[in-house]
């Protein structure tokens, strides 16, 4: 039997994927720029058992696996490697079990961001953690990458709220992790380092995530219009140093609002440079402190133009133009996303150092961010097959990430390492550090089967 | 040389302790029950650079090493091994910086919980976790415990604020995990790794913690007193199902509010049995609401009496009365303290099965608790010198391990593993996670010198 034919034994009547048009819809994710290879098949299991007898059978054969959720991914994580297996995991996509008394909801990986959400709000309760991806990407790649969002200069990422895992081991022995109380702190934090593995240290089969109580809708926004990027920036340490601790505070720069604007015609250019969201969630008085404080740093900065939000309707469309802005940017050309996270008081300083960047080699380059966090996503734009442009923006994306260390930052805030920041990761951390992640890869994997190649 | 004369030719002078009387204070953390051996030396380091220079005398020729902050674990952590070097952090006590526009400081190990508490206060931030012991117990310990307190039921535990540490590997190496931005993901979470490990992976020298805005001091407090420790526990769980998330609910029963009356006559006892606090710090109309629903939820639950605080001094006093339980109970005698921590609907049966665990064996058990996380602090008392009390004493304790596995809880909420809970944890996570940890440790500890013999 081959090991392909083993694995078609192990598991019941189409599990296995070998037609390679099908193949072909699990072969990368997102991140357009970083290689991938061909899988031997695809399989998509339902039950953790069925993982670990997949990985049963890889492991004997030593075949690489790449797990993969919706594959929204930005780093190339997902990416499929020569001869391995995809396993995907969208058909594990249950919702099964939402505890309103414990604050608690178990899912299977599949499950879509989005849906838990509105699920969760059914019983009064929220999953704060959103990424941008959240309509596509599942609970699953989101526990992999430990995923970021808007809601994070607040509420936190999702390794915040992840209290248990179920996984398969790369010896192929499920394991649980974690708790479903409210505290325990019994031997080490397992859980916490399988999320943001990326794959590397287990394949996830189930999650207990932690909820809170759902907000009421009354968040108060502050709309802000500048025309310089810096001075959005200077707003964002400001907001900052107040000790404010907005809901969400975004940065989405010109490049982005003419993409918006051109797609969507929602006449955002008209009114200045760059956009800078700010909002309060807060009840009663202290939001309205809160936004008070917010518009005063706005205006203090030197905003071309500052108001509280009165209208929900017009302050949602706002938002929503920066969710458009990256789909916006993709319809240009291949966009390479860059996702580096500095401190707050650097971020004036990171994009001068963008735009410095952008000049210096001659390539264009937008930006929106999650600024509060200091986290943010300079979008490197080329022009579909011009491949000195392409050479001049992968100049580009190092710089930002040299500048980010040297910035005292981190070379990614929220999508991980994948492929695309490994030279990053390896400049950011030191040997050291890293030879302790090789330690802790070799105990947990030790015939290196899971997701080789990627993160370090 | 002698490995001791190493050390000190390693060290500047004064830094390693040999004579009886002074090792004599760094033999035992405050878990009596736990045995603890003979260290070979005492070292206090002032620098990481120290610490690297005796880690690697250590490594050399195989001498355990147990780190030490003030000695107040509950669960032998820091227990002396025969032939160890008890490293005590206590001369690493300096707050290196607070940084309130990035909300963080960066601290030594030595530095006093309250200390920290009480510098950030100076300049509008918070630090949150508030063990009991914050009064003497230090950053270092509380971080390589995980260690919880009264606030966690809205604001976490230690690990939630922990941003980046820096240590010293088995090996001998200082290195530096983690960030100083507000997110970042590259790579394993290896300092969420080190918190909670309890000196079994690195020596800790420095640590970054995340900070709050300070709050305003308007907590609103709801006094309930119960007949029934199980009528006050259906009371947190009715809380817990109300979705309110209370920023402290704590449980003292009729054996601490005696013990506490018999020392500091408050008159506690002559108000009901047990004792149920809850605190609401939400602004405004959100805190109103969030008072109202608790006091409700005392009432529906069969409180003897509950009331809303409006005199804060007295408030003050009642939350003092919970922190005076546990000396005031050790004033009777040697107490063996349970930490075991359970879902929140589970809190009343928990409380069931103590007293039932109490009768069965025959030994007093007062109960306080941090009742809004489910973690319980069964506290079993007996009398100085009464070796069968203690042995019916360490059958209660294990029955109540054993029922709150069985309840789906964790056997340790926030003291750790140390010695005490070596066997609870075995039950708790099973062979095949504990083999990960093994493993984990071998990666990263090859030598095995590192607090050996704690956890696991």
């Amino acid at each position: 039997m081959t090991p392909i034919d083993e694995l078609r034994a192990a598991l019941p009547d189409g599990r296995v994927l070998t037609e390679a048009d099908l193949v072909a819809r699990y072969v990368h994710d997102e991140a357009e720029w970083a290689s991938y290879g061909q899988p031997a098949a695809v399989v998509r299991p339902r039950s953790a058992d069925e993982v670990r007898d997949l990985v049963r059978v890889c492991a004997k054969h030593r075949m690489p696996i790449v797990p993969r959720g919706a594959g929204t991914g930005l780093s190339g994580g997902a990416n499929a490697i020569d001869g391995c297996v995809v396993v995907s995991m969208e058909a594990m996509a249950a919702i099964v079990e939402i505890d309103a008394a414990e604050h608690l909801a178990v899912v299977q990986p599949g499950v879509v961001n989005d849906d838990l959400r509105a699920e969760c709000l059914k019983q009064g309760l929220w999953y704060p953690p959103d990424p941008a991806s959240s309509p596509w990407s599942t609970i699953g790649g989101n526990v992999a990458t430990n995923a970021g969002g808007v809601c994070c200069v607040k509420y936190g990422v999702t390794r915040d709220y992840v209290l248990a895992l179920e996984a398969v081991t790369a010896t192929g022995e499920v394991i649980r992790v974690g708790r479903r109380t409210a505290k325990g702190v019994v031997g080490y934090d397992l859980c916490g380092l399988l999320v943001g593995s990326e794959g590397t240290l287990a394949v996830i089969t189930e999650i207990t995530v932690r909820l809170l109580p759902a907000r009421d809708d009354a968040e108060r926004t502050v709309v802000g219009y500048f025309d310089d990027l810096v001075q959005a920036g200077e707003a964002v340490a400001k907001v900052s140093a107040e000790g404010v601790v907005p809901s969400a505070l975004e940065l989405v720069d010109r490049h982005c609002l003419r993409a918006v604007d051109d797609w969507r015609h929602m006449g955002l250019t008209e009114e200045g440079n760059v956009l800078l969201l700010g909002r309060s969630d807060a009840p009663g008085d202290a939001g309205e402190a809160e936004v008070d404080a917010m518009l005063r740093c706005f205006q203090e900065a030197g905003a071309s133009w500052a108001v509280r939000s009165t209208d929900a309707v017009e302050a949602d469309a706002l938002f929503s133009a920066r969710r458009l802005a990256y789909p916006a940017l993709e319809r240009l050309g291949p966009v390479l996303t860059e996702d580096v996270c500095v401190p707050r008081r650097k971020v004036p300083e990171m994009l001068a150092r963008i735009q410095a960047t952008a000049r210096e080699f001659d390539t264009q380059i937008a930006n929106i961010a999650h600024a509060g966090d200091g986290n943010l996503h300079p979008l490197i734009i080329t022009q579909p097959g011009d491949e000195q442009a392409k050479n001049r923006a992968l100049k580009a994306f190092d710089q930002i990430v040299d500048d980010a260390i040297a910035l005292g930052g981190t070379v990614t805030g929220e999508h991980g390492v994948g492929l695309l920041k490994r030279r990053g990761m390896a400049a950011e951390l030191g040997a050291a550090v890293l030879d302790m992640h090789r330690a802790i890869k070799k105990a947990l994997d030790p015939a290196g089967i899971l997701n080789p190649g990627k993160v370090f």
